[in-house]
């Protein structure tokens, strides 16, 4: 598409905004072209790494709007009172300052523990992720404008990415790109710090999987990760190459949540997180499907590291 | 739900808005609730009887929120400068003047005929329909906010409803509520002004159309109304009972966008208008499907009646 500039008209005094959406550019250089970014964060609990790595993002925060989910729950009280306090202070520093900060509170209920044992059983995945997927409609769907020409999905125990994530990432001009989330640890084997994969939800289907999706009710999920449903997909998480050139792209079949650039027309055309089965698939994975439905191509970035806290 | 109050906190200066999805009402008495409401359009053509009777609407017009998206034809240039003209004399009126007005130009293509002859040809619908979801997408979920209760659906040629169209469907408190579309015509045999129905895609499904469903192939969809496709669905346009309440409900599997009110939770929680075969239906009648997938159910009014325009 050749799309090169934003609004036709603007007439805030007659309360009409005019928008032509072929005009609106999403491109490899959205720095250069001043393409606004949506960073999306559905947020249970607020740490203070995620939020000082969001300062510290080098692309023009004047072009990037902030939307927040937070539960009804204890946890998003408490997340919420920390969150407010860091918004005024980034929103007071002219150099942190971004364009626009929407904070929803969910409607929806919300599982009680959110202890990792707790949110990891498989027998919860499905409700759990259900409740997420409406979040993340809710968040991106009331949030979006016009002027959005990319989303950004980026959980709020992404504690450290690249600081040129948004422009390195949209280099690559893909409809949906995952980065590959990691989490650092302390090594007690080989005494030292050290990495390890920490999300399984960026694959590649399978034989296995598809067989075993076959032989499910039509409202039977597939979740990736768990032993009691072996799929022997391809798992990103498995392709990082510490010497391998941090571009390298791989065709995805299901996305997590942890870090992905979506252009924003792919939501705009309707692609959604589906809190119900769709091709067995729910939440991100479904929304990978979704994607690949409205004829849009999903990728990861193997090599391209962002690390998850580690609780 | 229990929602009694809409925007906790609205900090323009901070540019940060803060949102109770919970307290956001949506209710059977909408205006004494103050509920927003948005207005949603896609356009092909600009007809005045259409804007004569939205200007005519008795719920309170600072309160709705109107929403266009028009096609990149020479018919959508020719609406734009209509529809523009327009705007400008009724937001220009104290007493009609609306809340916002966004008007979107598609990013994809369109049909190049729009004779009725040519859109309704059977093996157009496809292509067409999901064309039409791609645009109602890109229009509802650019436009919907997080002070959003409703969203009404108004094809650009219903030219006729009655004046408190919002309030009267709104009291029956349903997540989706279609109105039954008819038309006035001249009849040649009784030498008298008469009505027909016009929208045959608020149906109920029936065996046969579940039957005919289960032979297709995975990307086949059915399209109601065609006699190359005998679905035998119960069609609403056929329940319109002259002498009947004009309240009666009755519960809806596919419906079509001529004027259909839905709560926007619905959407926000992620249903849209499939532009691909979801359950072998697309567009407006996929969005029933998934409304209803995502728990929601489905009604229209048999008795309560919109009128198309007639060419
Ligand atoms: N709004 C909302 N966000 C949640 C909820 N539960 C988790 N989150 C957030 O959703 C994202 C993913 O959840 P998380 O528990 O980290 O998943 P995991 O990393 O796969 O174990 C994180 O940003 C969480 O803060 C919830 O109930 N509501
Ligand atoms: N944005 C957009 N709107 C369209 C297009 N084609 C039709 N419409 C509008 O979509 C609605 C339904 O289309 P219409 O042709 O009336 O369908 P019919 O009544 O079922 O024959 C009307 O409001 C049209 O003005 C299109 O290509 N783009
Ligand atoms: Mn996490
Ligand atoms: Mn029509």
């Amino acid at each position: 598409k050749n799309k090169d500039s934003v609004i036709l008209r603007n007439l805030p005094k007659n309360h009409l905004s005019h928008y032509d959406l072929n005009q609106l550019t999403v491109s490899s250089t959205p720095l250069e072209n001043k393409e606004e970014v949506l960073i999306l964060t559905p947020m249970s609990k607020f740490l203070p790494e995620y939020w000082d790595n969001l300062n510290r993002l080098t692309y023009d925060h004047s072009l990037i709007s902030l939307g927040f989910i937070l539960p009804r729950t204890e946890d998003g009280n408490v997340a919420l009172r920390k969150l407010e306090i860091a918004i005024k202070a980034t929103q007071g520093n002219p150099v942190t300052k971004f364009k626009k900060i929407t904070v929803l509170r969910q409607d929806s209920n919300s599982l009680e523990s959110q202890l990792e044992k707790d949110r990891h059983a498989f027998s919860v995945q499905k409700p759990r992720r259900a409740l997420m997927a409406l979040a993340r409609n809710s968040l991106v769907f009331t949030t979006i404008s016009p002027s959005t020409s990319w989303v950004l999905w980026l959980d709020s125990d992404i504690i450290e990415t690249p600081h040129s994530v948004i422009q390195e990432m949209a280099a690559h001009d893909k409809p949906v790109l995952s980065a590959n989330v990691y989490q650092r640890f302390y090594n007690e084997e080989s005494k030292k710090n050290d990495i390890r994969p920490y999300d399984f939800n960026n694959w590649v289907e399978s034989e296995e999987g598809l067989k075993l999706a076959s032989t499910l009710g039509e409202d039977e999920i597939v979740v990736e990760g768990y032993a009691e449903m072996a799929t022997y997909r391809p798992l990103m998480a498995h392709f990082y190459d510490h010497n391998g050139d941090k571009n390298t792209e791989m065709a995805l079949d299901g996305v997590g949540g942890g870090a992905v650039l979506v252009k924003a027309d792919v939501h705009r055309d309707g692609a959604m997180f589906p809190s119900f089965p769709f091709y067995h698939l729910i939440e991100t994975e479904g929304f990978a499907r979704m994607a690949k439905r409205l004829g849009y191509e999903v990728f990861g970035l193997p090599n391209y590291l962002v690390y998850h806290y580690n609780e």
